[in-house]
């Protein structure tokens, strides 16, 4: 029975609890992945490396502009406005986005003998996203073990936390310093702007939780 | 309501006999996709462009070359050898590959405000890919219409088909000059080579059905 572990990075502040949650559970090994999927944001990616980095972990940076490419959305096309319609998706909704994530992870855990891939969706936190929702990952999971017979477990530690609820999980990991590493801000700002709907969830959250970001602020 | 459909167009004679069924269904219009995965054969690419032309229909080329990347398999590895061992999957399966394609089809429907997504696959030939079984294709719907909150119906004509079957289906459709120009041969040889195990899975379902294929052979 493999003992290892796949944790989806972003370079955001969920998947960096994920990667701390995953390197605490016991597994043998621990390795992740990140995509480059044309996003508005590159320094996610940056992010992503640095935080493998700091657990230790490898980390794989997968192409998948094809992504961008399939649709047009305000995460990945840099004119677009980040706005959200009450009744609409959000703008920034990339359209089968965490389903491609997730079959490709599928895919490189089945080569790698992987039998967990970590994510840190969360349905809680009312982003609009349908594909952070744990019907959704239920399905996917489905989906990519008959694609390709397998019988992988898609593992979502956050699936039901608040924010605040998330930063309490990191500091009962002891790891609330990776945060610092981290990258929220949707205008893409280091410092970050501190005003953007993503550093304003952010912020609720920490204050929530009673906890101090460590990330700088503009 | 949406009355249009896309049609999963490989250049094989399953997707051909699935674009005259399409075309034959009644919908206002029809488009095509077809996907440049690195597969062995180019020539499948070029095949799906003609039948495309031939029927009328807009075909968008979509670059998926990240598959192959992904992973090793006898399709897109060209050291690889063609096999399967008993109780292996066969050494062409290319993990993954019809819920990459199908998904992807998913957010250009969703683009397109289409609501038929057309795929020849088949359960009834035995071909030992998972990918290709009903099962899979109802969870992969689900799957894609959880992500994007559409509502995708994933049409099978052929799912429950033998090869005999699917080309008497064509017979039907009065389409069979078509099948000249599908491209079956793993070996990629045209004419094609009438001995590897697509050309010779081919050649019995045409005299199953009684018909002469119009694909020249060596």
């Amino acid at each position: 029975m493999s003992n290892k572990a796949l944790v989806l990075l972003s370079g955001g502040q969920d998947s960096a609890t994920c990667l701390a949650v995953a390197c605490n559970s016991g597994v043998d090994s621990v390795q992740a992945v990140t995509f480059d999927y044309g996003q508005r944001h590159r320094i996610e990616i940056e992010k992503a490396q640095i935080l493998a980095d700091i657990a230790g972990v490898p980390i794989r940076v997968i192409n998948a502009k094809f992504i961008g490419e399939l649709s047009q959305n305000a995460l990945t096309d840099f004119d677009q406005e980040i706005k959200q319609n009450p009744g609409e998706l959000p703008s920034t909704f990339v359209p089968g986005r965490n389903l491609f994530f997730l079959s490709m992870a599928g895919v490189l855990a089945r080569q790698a003998g992987i039998k967990q891939i970590y994510t840190g969706v969360c349905e809680a936190d009312f982003s609009g996203y349908p594909d952070c929702r744990s019907d959704f990952i239920e399905s996917a999971e489905q989906s990519i073990n008959l694609a390709m017979e397998t019988t992988i477990k898609i593992v979502t530690p956050l699936m039901q936390l608040t924010k605040a609820e998330t930063v309490k999980l990191m500091s009962q990991h002891g790891k609330l310093p990776w945060y610092a590493q981290t990258h929220t801000c949707y205008e893409g700002l280091i410092p970050a702007c501190g005003r953007c709907p993503a550093c304003q969830l952010r912020l609720q959250g920490f204050k929530e939780a009673g906890v101090v970001d460590p990330l700088p602020y503009q």
